[in-house]
């Protein structure tokens, strides 16, 4: 059984969205990438937590099989905590508050357990703790991180330097765009492939995701769901399907296992939208996953029959 | 040979982007149309110009084999004229001049040869404009349409009358959720199809456009061309190529013939993009054509592998 480390955000998150509203989520990326992941590959999860994460948060991610040891617990402090307000088109988000708390003086420490994972992710963190995790996991055949815009704001040089360290880049498209200062999508993402990685992802929200590797494109749009409650993580649990599949395929990582990583990365990513943080992820069952990239695989193929055109 | 007949705005267009300024382009969405649609049919066009509308533009359709029997020259009378920059990202559009000309007095005045039609696009004129030509189609296998964000503000109650009266709506995403005030595209497009239409098609520009039908859903993403030069008509391309398949296949009008039939559009769109205004789309072959339609199924194909996943 592959194994696969995430080093990301714990959190506690408070969600207004026009489906209601919660004042305590559990959430946080590597929460969202773990459970995700877990249904793949044995998932450890690295990151801070305060006094106020108990047993019941630790439950979950059990219950998943995901392995807790390095999950910092920092006496006196206070979980990650952030809110946040949707509108009715949820792609319109407000933060209404950040308090990073114990995560503002985070410093990843592994075990020799997290450190000697097949695959590392790398999720949104400061870059230059991103380079130090990568420069840890010696042994690790596939490495992955995500970003964000502040860092592409404040630290662009480490980050193109932990970019240049990793298989795989998976960012949002606006990020893939910002950080290259190039508005075409396509020639951004050829260039954060010059930067070093031969995986480049954009996630497109409600349009999908793209993904161009130096062989070429695959791009699939997202599952078409009519419920969608709360947006928060989705990127993350589509990271953790994503990484999760390649993870459990490391030795045969192809054109077509990438294509299907993104079916999985999608499926996921589908059903984190459809409750409150990562509520929906908890309960879904391997069945329903297989079940949605079947229907993904239907609603995106067609059969392309030569016909004769006018000259 | 299926006929089409398509009824719409032809134009003159002054266009700035990042790749250079042309200071008169032909355009309009039924020169667009008809050009794409050339590929697959017999087609007619409907639509009014001016005295400054001259052999050349009528040879660039002509040259296609465009029948323009029923483009009505008004004596004294200036051609539509838009002029319209877009930013170095092309999703960003300032129109700076539109000058309406002949088109504002225009009333669609079908020969026996056009109203006749197999097929008919109804492209974006005024909704009552848009009933009456189709109450004079009275043999059409098939009928579309589609409009603009202007019809919805100032005509609503005549654009869901229209609606009501065609097989099929394409329209962009945007102008979906507009119509029915639902942010969410999937039950957006439902309450457009219980409008009547058996079709609705959402163009999502640079994402590609996704499909609507009582039985299911197919989307497919735009062909990722790194050189867009002129966005200009992208999606009139598109609905000719679209509409265009479709009434080369009338009598065989099921699920995957419509989804090779968002291939096509697909297709003339990428190419449209490509060069100023019209241009590509004047010269494409048959083989480019057909060729990028076998790109877009290699690049959004993938083969589901059912894994086991750990419950």
């Amino acid at each position: 059984m592959s194994k696969v480390t995430v080093v990301g955000s714990i959190a506690f998150d408070a969600v207004e969205t026009h489906a209601g509203k919660r004042d305590r989520l559990l959430g946080g990326s590597a929460v969202h990438f773990s459970l995700s992941s877990s249904f793949f590959a044995d998932t450890h999860v690295v990151g801070p937590v305060g006094d106020d994460f108990g047993e019941a948060e630790f439950d979950v991610l059990h219950a998943r099989g995901v392995n807790t040891d390095d999950i910092e617990r920092v006496d006196g402090g206070k979980t990650f905590f952030w809110a946040g307000r949707y509108e009715r088109d949820v792609n319109v988000r407000h933060t209404l508050q950040t308090d990073l708390n114990v995560f503002e003086a985070f410093e990843p420490k592994l075990s020799e357990a997290s450190s000697s994972a097949d695959v590392l992710f790398l999720a949104n963190i400061q870059p230059d703790l991103q380079i130090a995790v990568r420069e840890q996991c010696t042994d690790a055949r596939f490495t992955a991180m995500d970003s964000m815009n502040l860092w592409i704001d404040i630290a662009r040089d480490d980050l193109v330097r932990a970019i240049g360290l990793v298989d795989c880049v998976i960012l949002n498209d606006g990020e893939v765009r910002q950080l290259t200062d190039e508005p075409n999508l396509v020639r951004a993402a050829q260039q954060v492939l010059d930067m070093g990685p031969r995986v480049v992802v954009a996630k497109q929200g409600e349009f999908g995701a793209a993904m161009f590797t130096r062989e070429g494109f695959f791009a699939l749009p997202a599952y078409p769901t009519p419920d969608v409650v709360d947006p928060t993580g989705a990127g993350d649990s589509f990271a953790g399907g994503f990484v999760g599949y390649v993870a459990a395929h490391a030795d045969e990582l192809d054109d077509a296992t990438l294509r299907r990583a993104m079916a999985y990365g999608t499926a996921l990513a589908s059903f984190n939208v459809e409750a409150f943080g990562s509520e929906r992820v908890q309960t879904v069952t391997p069945e329903e996953i297989s079940g949605r990239v079947a229907e993904l695989e239907h609603i995106t193929r067609f059969e392309d029959v030569p016909i004769p055109l006018r000259a």
